[in-house]
């Protein structure tokens, strides 16, 4: 009966079985180290001579076998325990069975990598402690936003990703050849959202969204997981933000809980979200960008990176916060769904979410109201003909509604400070490389 | 404040406000009915001519239109009490307040349909209890496969749908434009997962795949979201048949506890699943096939939709079972990573699991031995060096392991005795259609 190797420690004197990958392997002649590694972690066996089927076996095998190795638990001597997760034990190894073996590695597994060839390689380098760790948060995060939204009454939707027109008004899509047909990626589900708000009210969606975007930056993926949610009945934007404040909330209680360990082994901390995100409008925030920064960005339409990074240090000094909300985009920058503002005309009831250096959200009300809607699908130049479908949803009764999408990738780097979103992403897709580098 | 219909019943006597769709409207002169729905339910409001402002308000609507209703809560007189979930409750009308209107509908909302004008509409026709009730059901399904997964260890992948070669060896792809290079949509997540498995060993994954058959039959669409999972260190398939056996008694489980009024709603029966759901190998299913139902198709690599419905049957007959395993399917039929069986050559350890007359899962053991894979892959007749980046896993060492791929569409419909699998997708994509009829 196979045990993890987590559990080890509680087996101290006794005989169990373990299976894994030979995560290294150190030939002292007489004594053969091999740390064997698992889903759960990672522990040094030793072969000593007198096993000597076993020892034959460990005098062949390398770095990646996969082996299965019977064995006895046994303390360390005080002065060799190490600070490794399981440095005070070690497996005494009576015999080996190999399950598979490995061709030769291409580099010895802690050699640093630049990041062409750590991607060239990721079914061999994502197999490492710190890579566990990130993809394992990763996987608690998209958890943990379905969570909260079902204990929230959201109900899932499965959002299709092949559409007829672009929700976003046709700018960076990829094109699929639909048995002849012209059709596009989506880039997110917001069609399908808003009208599936019709249905459930209060919806969400965790699903693969496209940018054919040809700059290759470190915060831009071609295909990566959109986290979205879209709620009816609401008051304002700000019901939304609260919404989302509360995500966040949930989200470092589950990491607390689930991932500490993962966040340890990275080295980072897990952000503390304040009770009331902090929050102020676009126009606001180019002000103190002038005022406390000299950057005299007052009146454009969006913020730059620089900007993002000086306004979420500013939240921080300011408002004890890494979080901080910024509001009223205007109308011309944001989609053509996007609600403007009685009181502020030319400025959207809209909003970014910034953390840690960064835009992590975009979100706000949406118009609700159908003959507003064709309105300002035509005031951005589209033809309410191409929009039809979608348009029923308003034809046929919505009540006021918005919601927020958010990148699992970029969210997952910004929470475990990762410089570039490619490693935080497992198969990144990018303008010269789908797995492999792409010939053209 | 707020409250949902589905409360109501418990506010008999007070005043309280909802906010819903007008699900119906019966003006009595006098007494103008409305029933009023929302996300929870739906309930009888009755507008009276003293309320002058409201009545004024109800001359006006029409279904569809989105309201706020003030009122208070009666309790209807016993001889007027009827059979619906709020038969015994009324909301007298104080106050209307209009949201938002709708045009005037294309048809009176409990039509029947025919599909067509069924899905030309569906931001319209999703608005129904019955459909209402059926992606309730969809939502639980995907959210307790993950739940389950998640209790039993695996982690949760995000796997990319953009692909340079396919799992399936090319049939059947739809060609997505990659600035300028030949790429794909993936048919399903298996390179991944199996890469994956050298990483966290067990591992999922729920996302959208894409198969471009050109067919259009009631069991097939052309994008569909694939419940996914995949394991090492297995023994053999009947590992992962174990696990998926597990998996359903989970469901149905959270199905009765999450679902059991959509269930009641669509009348129908969540499944008991066996503790040992029936296993038998193809060629004794096909001996009984020959044997039972007269249908000589022994030697044949596949069974037909029919042969499905009978096994079914006989499954319900012979061993009380809505399920059933059909293993060892011939090399020649699976996938290239199929792996073969040492004591049953030129078959595989491969498996479909039957359910109520058709085949919802595939899945089984895969090949773990680079040099076996490589064979295996020019056996096809396929280009080992085209997939060199998934060949990595195994050349760096991958344990014995397998997995499924399931539709979460096909489930849905076979959950709930739905005859064409468009119904129980909530935007289905078919040859002829994405959202409406292509011009092609």
């Amino acid at each position: 009966m196979r045990i993890y190797i987590k559990d080890l420690k509680n087996k101290i004197g006794e005989e169990v079985s373990i299976s894994g990958w030979v995560n290294g392997r150190r030939d002292h002649g007489k004594l053969i180290f091999i740390d064997l590694r698992d889903m759960s972690g990672v522990v040094q066996t030793v072969v000593l001579p007198n096993h000597k089927d076993a020892h034959k076996e460990a005098n062949l095998i390398r770095p990646e076998w996969v082996v299965e190795i019977k064995g006895k638990v046994n303390a360390r001597p005080d002065k060799m325990i190490t600070e490794d997760e399981n440095g005070n034990i070690e497996l005494e190894v009576f015999g080996i069975k190999i399950i598979s073996e490995a061709k030769e590695l291409p580099f010895e597994k802690d050699t640093e990598l630049n990041l062409d060839t750590y991607l060239d390689y990721l079914p061999l380098t994502l197999r490492t402690k710190e890579k566990q760790a990130v993809f394992k948060v990763q996987a608690c995060v998209v958890q943990a936003f379905r969570d909260f939204l079902i204990s929230e009454d959201f109900t899932e939707i499965q959002a299709p990703k092949i559409i007829g027109a672009d929700a976003e008004g046709g700018a960076g899509v990829f094109e699929v050849d639909y048995f002849g047909n012209e059709s596009y990626l989506a880039t997110s589900p917001q069609f399908y959202k808003q009208i599936m708000v019709g249905v459930f009210e209060k919806v969400f969606a965790t699903g693969n969204v496209y940018r054919a975007e040809k700059h290759s930056t470190s915060r831009h993926i071609n295909e990566y997981t959109s986290l979205d949610f879209e709620m009816g009945f609401i008051k304002d934007h700000t019901d939304i933000m609260e919404m989302e404040n509360k995500f966040f909330q949930f989200l470092t209680k589950a990491l607390k809980e689930k991932c500490q360990k993962e966040f340890e082994l990275l080295e980072v901390e897990i952000p503390e979200v304040p009770e009331n995100i902090p929050s102020m409008k676009l126009k606001k925030a180019q002000e103190i960008l002038k005022k406390e920064y000299g950057e005299d960005c007052v009146g454009e339409l969006d913020l730059e990176p620089q900007h993002e990074r000086w306004l979420c240090e500013y939240s921080q000094k300011e408002f004890n916060s890494d979080f901080i909300f910024i509001t009223h985009y205007p109308v011309e920058k944001r989609p053509m769904y996007t609600y403007e503002d009685e009181n502020d005309k030319g400025f959207t009831k809209s909003f970014d979410l910034l953390f840690r250096g960064a835009e992590i959200t975009t979100g706000g009300q949406r118009i609700h109201d159908y003959d507003e809607l064709v309105k300002a699908i035509e005031k951005k130049g589209l033809d309410p003909e191409k929009f039809s479908f979608y348009l029923q949803a308003f034809r046929y009764g919505l009540p006021t509604h918005g919601g927020i999408g958010m990148g699992l990738e970029r969210l997952t780097a910004k929470l475990l400070n990762i410089k570039n979103i490619k490693e935080a992403t497992l198969f990144p897709r990018e303008i010269n490389r789908i797995d492999t580098l792409l010939n053209k």
